[in-house]
């Protein structure tokens, strides 16, 4: 056999392997997944700057999906800075943490089919897959924020519909006379008041803060306490101020997250409130769940969810479930120090900007051993607590207008308009913008401070040449 | 050159070829969707002997995803009938589709990136997909069951969630003494009456049926009649009892498909609610939508979506995009005629089986033009509505019971307790189980008929030889 013979037959053998391997693994291999994949790895691709996403149920032009871009973005790929957008810092949006996710698309993605989970309910007849329930349990083991041994888990449409369910379940009924009297103390998360104002319920009224009951004669009644721990909007870690059989309490542990506080001990209260929103980030997918310890509440929580909404679409528990299991990868080192990372670092340039300021002040942060990290370290809440410390800055939202901030107002908090909350947990173009303007509106003071100082001077010298002038 | 050395190029150049084809389009190509899609397929591909499925999300058993499999089969491939077990024909839990989705499972698949609309809200600030709300348009311009143009969509949680906001929207606000009065005609679908009770708000109170205000005694103050049609549970086209300035109606349309129904008009009122469950057959999806004409009611319904849940899951918003997709392709032709035809083929063989009946009775199934299918046909309800005719048969659950089937109890739907709903939109598994008892039912009727037929010539016997015997 020639030389060439052989090497004609190496070539066909190995023609033969490439081609069997090309087909069966390769193009012609058309699962029921392709299609999909391929949509989400195009749509993935579109460059949008880095200011801007391109989405799978996004708005299609001339059959192309296009960039969506972030606030004070824009163009056709979100290149262009829009110098007159206002820095919006009023929204506790977490896009902070998109770029975690983005780095870890490979682990963090989901397949849907069309088929899956189409049932209302899963196969144990509830509405609660139980390997979520497992994951969230051990999500709060690696962190070490909360007990959930021997403790019932429900899931809600967000922290939000928690919230309400849980004030539900703890109202007295049949009691018109007497409705349950809803506290919390100030300044407190809007949507407390908001909600129970707005569901009108027979079984329960906002009464606004706690101090309410401070002075005995207040106290007549059932009242339900909302604790926020770290509060909204100061970031402090809070204890329930009302004690005694007639008071229950709802802990509204949305931030109680190493990301935003150091962990000081495990939460092992009675009605306790997480949400993926400011765990992961995950705003958009509507999950929460609430950690119980008495077994008749979480009976009238579960008739709630029942009538409410039936429960929490199975794509979003789906999802959950593939979120969590990264977030406890390694301990849950990566994303609990992605996070805290994050916001030290905008933490400390804040602060800095703060400290050349007399005209606002921002809330003191407190240091503590953090027992997750195994470390002291300080705390680094999702939002400042802006003061306008000048007498007449009475409307602080409207003094940071000027430089074209806005923040949520001071009163919607049941403080005063003095006070502004700016979020610190939108995105980096979010935040980069506020310190920028925020930066201005410090040098315009200190700038301003010059000319006043100039001003003194202007003044003694117009008295010292006015009493010349005999006025 | 040599006939082998250009046979030789040629190889070599194949094999160049083939090896770049494999490079890039095959093994080697680690994209980000590789894990999800390896993990979806893999677990897709776990046999339940078409009677059960194995879900991403399912239990997992020495690190196998297990089956679950379908009411009343067992084993861990589902192979086993468990003879004892009761057919339960309770919930609406519209199973039916499942096989079509199964079939479609390519073009309904979606891949959701970890990162995926973080954000709370959408690029406009709203809760809303802008490109589903267009589909939804285009889903009844298809079906020509609803009007859509110049009218307001908003999402909800599933229908239920929707029922009560539009609730809510429509009551009378701050006149405590004066609550709105919600009712529906008998009989009706049980969550109205248990959402409103279960809320105790002070707007609106649950007063019952309808016929409240036939006599015009009743006809005092403001009403909120809920119009469900077809209606749940007798499947019957409806029309609002209640006319004038104080009554206001919402139009539950749930089941306002083609696969239920013929479609005789497009519908045009003034508070339409649709739900995802029962057209795609995604009951846990927990999605539907609203059709309203006037722009307050809009702004209240949004305001409660907004207190409520803060909208619907984005993940889900993505899934029913997809899935809308599907069920509009061909003109719908595919989706509804599926569904209709399974529909069909149940109802026949429930009617053949039910005609032999005396002791039980169905309802009557109107035939009409529909628009959609262009041609006169019957209706195929979800459910029957089932009538123990028999005196002594005051529960007609009970005697269900007897055989091991299980429907919902009329008095639910506040009618007498000799009517029960049967569900017939769940599993074939279910459907076969629940005819054949029917089947045992009718059969044991007709073989008592017999031995009645034996007992009464037997009581004229004894009557006959009492008599002889003097008694």
């Amino acid at each position: 056999m020639s030389r060439n013979t052989i090497f004609l037959t190496c070539s066909i053998v190995l023609n033969l392997l490439l081609f069997h391997s090309w087909y069966f693994h390769g193009e012609w291999e058309q699962s029921w997944t392709k299609n999909a994949t391929a949509e989400a790895e195009f749509v993935a691709s579109i460059s949008c700057s880095g200011h801007g996403r391109a989405f799978l149920d996004g708005l299609i032009v001339d059959g192309k999906h296009v960039c969506e871009c972030n606030a004070c973005y824009g163009g056709p790929h979100c290149s262009v800075f829009l110098p007159e957008c206002i820095a919006d810092a009023d929204s506790g949006d977490p896009m902070f943490l998109e770029p975690f996710w983005l780095k870890h698309a490979a682990s963090s993605t989901i397949v849907v089919p069309g088929w899956h989970r189409m049932s209302y309910e899963f196969n144990d007849d509830s509405l609660i897959s139980k390997e979520l329930d497992a994951q969230i349990r051990k999500l709060h083991a690696v962190t070490g924020n909360a007990v959930t041994d021997g403790r019932f888990i429900i899931f809600g449409v967000g922290a939000t519909q928690l919230l309400h369910a849980a004030v539900h379940a703890l109202s007295t009924t049949n009691h018109p006379s007497s409705p349950s009297r809803v506290v919390a103390s100030t300044p407190y998360y809007p949507i407390y008041k908001e909600q129970t104002e707005f569901f009108n319920s027979e079984d329960y009224k906002f009464e606004g803060d706690t101090s309410l009951c401070n002075n005995n004669s207040g106290c007549q009644g059932n009242f339900i306490e909302l604790v926020t721990s770290p509060n909204n909007p100061d970031g402090q870690l809070k204890k329930a101020v009302l004690q005694g059989p007639s008071a229950k309490t709802i802990h509204d542990f949305a931030y109680y997250w190493p990301h935003y506080t150091p962990i000081p001990a495990l939460a092992d209260e009675n009605l306790m409130i997480f949400t993926l929103s400011k765990l992961t980030g995950h705003g958009g997918s509507r999950f929460g769940w609430a950690i119980i310890k008495d077994e008749a509440v979480h009976q009238r929580m579960l008739t709630y969810m029942n009538l409410s909404t039936y429960g929490v679409a199975r794509e979003t528990q789906l999802r959950v479930l593939k979120l969590l299991k990264v977030a406890v990868e390694n301990e849950g080192k990566e994303m609990f120090n992605f996070g805290y990372q994050t916001m030290r670092n905008r933490w400390r340039k804040l602060s800095k900007t703060m400290s050349l300021s007399k005209r606002f002040s921002i809330q003191e942060l407190e240091t503590q051993f953090c027992s997750f990290s195994e470390e002291v370290r300080g705390a680094t809440p999702a939002y400042a607590w802006l003061k306008c410390e000048r007498e007449e800055d009475k409307d602080c939202n409207a003094v940071l207008h000027s430089v074209n901030i806005t923040g949520r107002h001071g009163s919607l908090f049941g403080a005063e308009s003095r006070f502004v909350r700016l979020s610190l947990v939108k995105s980096d173009d979010d935040f980069d913008l506020l310190l920028k303007r925020m930066g201005t509106l410090v040098s315009q003071e200190n700038n301003n401070d010059g000319i006043n100082k100039i001003m003194t001077h202007t003044d003694e010298f117009n008295e010292f040449i006015g009493n010349n002038k005999g006025q």
